[in-house]
């Protein structure tokens, strides 16, 4: 997709999501969307809601009363615990089903505040205003919601869609250093999964692409490949598996760290591993799997990533990995820049053994070359 | 429906449910439907355990692993904090997506389990075996799952399919005297909203409607009414609402009483008051609603059903109910016996004042003639 406007919609259910993107667009965000609504409450973290929140109120408050719920910044508001806490909240101000929620924020927010909008008396519409790039270019987009439980990150949740994401990137011109490589490594892992060209893109450049600017201009590809892919499988039946790639091996590392590595470190990590592994079994071109690893490789220096995790300790938490079905651990992997491998029977997903990811780890533990 | 098996399709939902019938099925059991399951586990409350588990498990551990999972019997399960605990067991006994869970008891169990089937991992597939005749009859079917809140019941939760609903009415021969009028309630309820000849074969009983054959007998036809509506609108956009006759005041007063009035026994007066204010507001025919009281006023007496709450406590609870939106109470109403009003815009509901309910609940207070 190009700036602008683009619609999800998915068989079945009742409302499509519209996706609105562009720069410094907050004033033409599309207030008839809530002409239904009884009642709006913005859902943001106190870090967020100190520099956004009273301009989205008072640009909402003209046709509707809005309230602000604020959580605690960090991913360990994602639990359960918190999602009562503002479900509560939304009961004390007299939120009813016909009012909206409007998660405000970057990934913690948007995964929570979705799965509130999703159980609060069995379902009531919500928007997503993403300010992080990760939030921008994945987690807002798709409709998986949900909290993390003591036994793992993600496991309670929904698929939701929102009734609208809209995509502001002048959010990102405040947006802290360490939160660029969250995002970046979608927008690669978008690049390997379905667009070649974006690839070469990518590839051509030498450092500059770390920059915001050179980041906003990969946006537009990115949300609309997780648009379309999500469009045909929104429950990950089949193609959606693709957006795994180097989740699977990267969550593992990323939980065995104990999140003191950040999700875009861990799947770019999990992507060197996955790579690796695809390419090792013949499935991923060698010479692609080594253009991957030069660009991984430029990432990895530039945001000092990391590999002193126990290879064993993050075995244990692949095979705790959701899309485990009887303790087989299934992947998603490239059969070049831009193409994904079908996998068995259509099914996107390679079965991959224990012994292949210990080695992966090890061989990044060694250096990874 | 007749004793049998009967399917509720709804558009755009991945799997149909299939719902079974009989007395003494349990041999019966679709086992071919649990083929795909890598595992699955029965989730119920200690006493329907400790009578029925064992024999059910040992029915389908002939092909998969099975585990049972036990919860406190009572209302006072049905919260977060017990959904939470019961995924955290699922993860340490290994399930994963395509794992089952099968709610085997009365509503709170198969409330409980279908939430906590529709959170885990996103959501994984579950069967309910209802073995209350309120859960027979009512709660089993149309997907209805959630939790309750400190501040209302049911306020949390999802819509969310069964694969299948087993109804074995043998279950009833072992159901304790005070649950009965719990069933009783949706019974009646259901021939007044959909089936008058129904109705009719109940008005014509002196007594013996209360004992378990003839509650038996009554059976498949509610199944068939709750199925035709849930199919033909599962988010109570509209006709699903008339479901819900007798339910705004009924659990105004459950709760007002703080649980200690049953919900049977709360919507039967529920059904009190709104067929009195239909009745009033010309809606509900005059004889027939003599004949809607001359049927309860049979229940009040046989189950000595209080009316001991004080109705503004009623009233505040009526303002918290999910159906409300911008602070208007609206509720289904009966035109006729077997014949629901399609109120305003054909939304199966009407708005009704406070003034109203108050004088409903004085009316009743006051004996109700």
């Amino acid at each position: 997709m190009a700036q602008g406007t683009l619609e999800i919609v998915i068989p079945g259910r009742p409302a499509k999501c519209s996706i609105f993107l562009g720069d410094h667009i907050s004033r033409q965000f599309p207030v008839a969307l809530l002409n239904e609504a009884t009642s709006i409450a913005i859902v943001s973290d106190e870090v967020v809601a100190r520099l956004y929140s009273g301009q989205l109120r008072q640009l909402f408050s003209k046709t509707k009363t809005t309230h602000i719920i604020t959580i605690r910044h960090g991913e360990r508001s994602k639990t359960l615990a918190t999602a009562s806490r503002i479900a509560s909240r939304m009961s004390d101000l007299g939120l009813d089903r016909k009012s909206v929620l409007i998660a405000l924020g970057g990934g913690v927010v948007g995964d929570l505040t979705g799965f509130v909008a999703s159980i609060f008396k069995r379902g009531i519409n919500y928007v997503q205003i993403p300010t992080t790039l990760l939030a921008q270019v994945d987690s807002s987009i798709g409709g998986k919601c949900g909290v993390d439980a003591d036994w793992g990150k993600n496991q309670i949740g929904t698929f939701y869609q929102p009734i609208c994401v809209f995509i502001d990137t002048s959010f990102l011109d405040t947006l802290p250093e360490h939160e660029v490589v969250n995002g970046l490594a979608e927008i690669v892992k978008s690049s390997i999964i379905a667009n070649s060209s974006m690839f070469e893109k990518i590839e051509s450049r030498t450092s500059d692409f770390f920059s915001i600017p050179e980041l906003k201009s990969l946006i537009p590809s990115t949300v609309g490949i997780k648009s379309k892919v999500v469009e045909t499988d929104e429950r990950e039946a089949n193609v959606r598996r693709i957006l795994n790639y180097g989740h699977t091996i990267g969550h593992a590392i990323e939980s065995s760290s104990d999140y003191s590595l950040s999700h875009g470190k861990s799947v770019v990590l999990g992507m060197m591993c996955e790579g690796w592994i695809a390419c090792q079994s013949g499935i991923f071109d060698r010479k692609d799997f080594a253009r991957q690893q030069s660009v991984l490789s430029k990432i990895r220096a530039r945001y000092k990533i990391k590999t002193d995790f126990e290879s064993r300790k993050v075995l244990r938490f692949v095979t705790l990995d959701k899309k485990n079905t009887a303790g087989i651990v299934r992947m998603s992997v490239p059969e070049r820049i831009g193409k994904m491998d079908t996998g068995t029977d259509g099914n996107f997903t390679v079965s991959v053994s224990r012994e292949q990811i210990l080695q992966s780890l090890n061989w990044l533990r060694s250096g990874g070359n």
